[in-house]
């Protein structure tokens, strides 16, 4: 008797935009890409999901910048796993904007407790206007 | 007899170049920083140290792009302990070029090896002419 041999493979998928917002519902950490006096930089933040934008808080400085001048921002976030090279990312980018509607600001304030130490007194939001994502998986290829 | 309370608090301190590199130096995943079509994007890719520059593989594409035009990119590679909300970041921040030098192509061909699927055959590093990083920690304040 012949055994079929079986081969492992890594694929990509795309992921739809259910999937995007699901995965960002329950990230704690993202990181903010922008750009700092003309270089590009990625800085990890505590986010939540507020309706359909990506919160985050901050201090005065360039993430506030970006929201006070309606700058187009990405957050990324992901969660790989390093010992079976297997994960998924997620990418949204939209025009920053400050949370300032007041219940907005007390929904956003009742759940987001940022870790880094110092004040945070605004609340900046990116809108999922451009959500995509990719998810590594690790599968089994049964041809022989 | 009075114990003497003790408190904890989250503190951050920023990384020397020589801990940047090598934080940088064990890690297997980085997130290419850069303008696409005018969006700021990240995207993980698996990176390794070649000597002084972060090296990362690529097939065509933005990435490719940016390393052929001599662009700026960043490279951003933490590790976040969700639990214990504890972690570090550090960014690497130069002008993106292509690993073109036949050593260096095969130095860097034998130590990378994407997790992705797809052909990888070019090699872009980023010097780490700017390299910045922080670490957040979890202290004891053993004032009463």
């Amino acid at each position: 008797m012949e055994v079929a041999a079986s081969r492992s493979v890594f694929s990509a998928v795309e992921l739809d935009r259910g999937e995007c917002l699901r995965l960002l519902r329950n990230a704690p950490i993202g990181r903010v890409v922008l750009s700092m006096k003309c270089l590009p930089v990625a800085l990890p933040v505590n986010i939540c999901l507020l309706q359909d934008s990506v919160a985050f808080a901050t201090d005065q400085g360039s993430k506030l910048d970006a929201a006070v001048t309606g700058q187009v921002v990405s957050v990324e976030v992901d969660d790989i796993d390093t010992f079976y090279r297997t994960g998924w990312s997620v990418l949204v980018t939209g025009v920053a904007d400050l949370v300032s509607d007041r219940h907005e600001f007390e929904e956003v304030n009742a759940r987001l407790h940022p870790w880094a130490p110092g004040p945070h007194p605004f609340f900046v939001r990116i809108p999922t206007t451009l959500v995509s994502g990719r998810r590594l998986m690790w599968t089994s290829d049964d041809a022989v």
